[in-house]
């Protein structure tokens, strides 16, 4: 018996109908009529997910707890219990006009390795589980990555449940209720030693579809600054007001935009500047605004271009201000992550395994497994989605590649745990 | 008996304390935390403030009637009756942020009016009636001035009353529910004759304070043209979409926003050009916008300067959109008004009997006024508001000043009337 045979075991039962069959079961729960998913974190819908991944662990013989900050775990007992597990997942909550994969092929994709490995015959040495990590998405409560932060002790949840909608109701009051629709869920303290940690995810990029390549071996991830900018001006009659006498704080906001963005761009097209939230108040046609409000998400992979960068934002608001005062304010400040070279080298070993092209490349996007990393060996596991389109309605992948992905996590996840042919 | 007379003597029955009195009260619809008035165009608060409107006329022994577009008309009866009445008024309805003067002022300088000529033993001739038009900010139902638009025949009512709202409500659901409010009122044809129509209103910009002077005799209103711009990009995830391959409306927009008020930007600031809402969608931090809606309010007292500067409006925005699609869409066009001259002399005359300060000048915003100008011989009296500013909550006036205008404007209803001392 060869040494890679578990390995092949394990993948060889992976099924690609079952998995494509629970992702389209999954992205009917807060179904948008564009085909898309609108599933928010904490929200009714994504207490209705988490059900159902319950439900569905429950079918798999697998025991399923929850912790204090809404993370769920469905573990595969190893034959060393207790030896620390080994861990994959992703989350189940989406952007307001997300799509069906986003996170939910992590989750599902670690549900069907768990499933396979069983089917398999194989029994790992240490357990694995599948986490659902809580709001990986911000767009409700902000920032993202909240379950998995407070998980590995990055932010403290006290501070994360006093966050507020924008129908002012706070994370606590909503994960309250998104714990009461599985009562009977053992629950578990926050953070545990883990032996390491393997995400999948569609790329949210175009670069395997380019390439033709079905897996992206993960060597990090690019690091990330949120800031929040306010503008305030006054309020006055859009027929009466000379330019001259206004403090037009939608003026001075689409200057500072316009100027950001032309002073953020490089040649080599690296830099991510997005302002994605832009609220302007009182918001009447006859009416100068008074008030607005604007995001900026900025993403590099180098650290000091992060610090060269971000640190014009705040002169160039100010230059741009007009009679107004504005107010920027970071909200998120994320390091560049290098993931574990080891659990690099067993994701490439186990797609050369398995005879399938993969590529190593950065994440452009944050995961979940940015936190983890800084508590455990990490790594993740990209698989195409079509036109690189994600945090879209339209977003699309197909069955053959989710189920490859899937093969080279329960590969992965079997090298890592040990394994022995059961019986 | 010297021909100022009757005018004095109306004038003279003002009671400053009585104006300021109901002007609180109304205030107090729709009172907003910071002193402002949310009035919204056939709301809840719109319809009480009308029933408050018809209670006071009954005190007073005036006939209220309406007609079917909700305008609301207060009648003190001539000695000659079937001779056309003069018309005076102005609105109730509110911006959402708006203040307790704009609009309210000239229906209670109205009533006022009415009441001091009552007091003053003075019957008029022709009739003299106080008009609260229907939805004059348009900030719920747009356009605005849809009342006296109606009334005029310059809109037609049923294409108005298919307006919706931000909620979907159409104008004639509302409408209804408004009509509902005050069931016993005589209803009454759309559009009658009329021998004349004056309006008071404050200033809402700063020339009458800044120059010292209580009464502004209004020469005519600037024309205005609104438009409405989609930008249509595509959302992408903030983190992993290069720039290169974005189509991100926001920026778009925001460019669009940034060159138009260049463009706009005269030497004179004669030039009204405002950007008052600006709704992006899906309006999350990290996703590129797929879809921007800005309005454009664009002013000026020279319909040649009219036309030239807005037809660049859409090329500019074209030449700014980047990959996304946009559409330019002109919502509404009015005309430069020119006030009659005999009105605006009456006016003229009135202030100097009262030994008024006064000094002539062009409207900024637009007014019912303009609408009746098409139909009668029509007139405006200002009066100063704190420093120019309208359409904000901190709106305010000096009692002294608002009853000044009252003045004039009993002085000129009677002289427009023809009036002998009652006996």
């Amino acid at each position: 018996m060869e040494e890679t045979e578990p390995k092949i075991a394990a993948a060889g039962a992976v099924d690609e109908g079952r998995l494509w069959g629970r992702l389209m079961a999954l992205g009917q729960i807060g179904a948008t009529p564009k085909g898309g998913v609108n599933r928010q974190a904490l929200s009714k819908e994504d207490a209705e997910a988490r059900r159902r991944m319950v439900a569905w662990a429950q079918d798999l013989g697998l025991a399923a707890s929850g912790d204090d900050a809404g993370n769920l775990f469905l573990r595969l007992e190893g034959t060393d219990p207790a030896a620390a597990p080994v861990l994959t997942g992703s989350h189940l909550d989406s952007q307001p006009t997300g799509g069906k994969f986003d996170g939910a092929y992590g989750v599902l994709a670690g549900l069907e390795a768990l499933e396979a490995i069983q089917a398999a015959g194989l029994r790992p040495q240490r357990s694995i589980e599948v986490v659902a990590w809580t709001n990986e998405e911000g767009s409700r409560f902000q920032p993202g990555a909240m379950g998995s932060a407070v998980f590995a002790g990055q932010m403290n949840l006290a501070e994360q449940l006093a966050v507020t909608d924008s129908d002012g109701i706070t994370a606590g009051e909503a994960l309250r209720d998104f714990l009461a629709a599985t009562p009977d869920l053992s629950r578990r303290p926050i953070g545990f030693p883990l032996a390491a940690y393997v995400e999948a995810h569609i790329e949210q990029g175009p670069r395997l579809e380019a390439t033709g390549r079905p897996i992206g071996v993960v060597g990090g991830i690019q690091g990330l600054r949120w800031f929040a900018v306010e503008v305030l001006g006054e309020a006055a009659h859009a027929g009466t007001t000379p330019v001259s006498m206004r403090k037009d704080a939608l003026m001075a906001a689409a200057a500072m935009v316009t100027a950001l963005n032309e002073a953020m761009a490089d040649a080599a097209d690296t830099v991510r500047f997005t302002v994605g939230r832009f609220e302007v108040s009182p918001g009447s046609p006859n009416t100068v605004p008074a008030r607005v409000f604007f995001t900026i998400d900025f993403r590099h992979p180098d650290a000091a271009v992060i610090e060269r960068l971000t640190s014009r934002i705040e002169p160039i608001c100010a230059d741009h201000a007009g009679g107004c005062a504005v107010k920027v304010t970071r909200t998120s400040d994320v390091r560049p992550t290098r993931f574990d070279p080891a659990v690099i080298d067993t994701v490439r070993r186990s797609a050369d395994a398995l005879d399938l092209p993969a590529m190593e490349m950065i994440s452009g996007a944050g995961h979940d497994a940015m936190h983890l990393a800084e508590v455990c060996p990490a790594g993740m596991i990209f698989v195409p989605c079509e036109g690189g389109v994600s945090h879209n309605e339209a977003e699309n992948a197909r069955p053959r590649d989710l189920a490859d992905g899937a093969r080279v996590l329960a590969a992965t996840l079997i090298d890592l745990a040990g394994a022995d042919l059961a019986g």
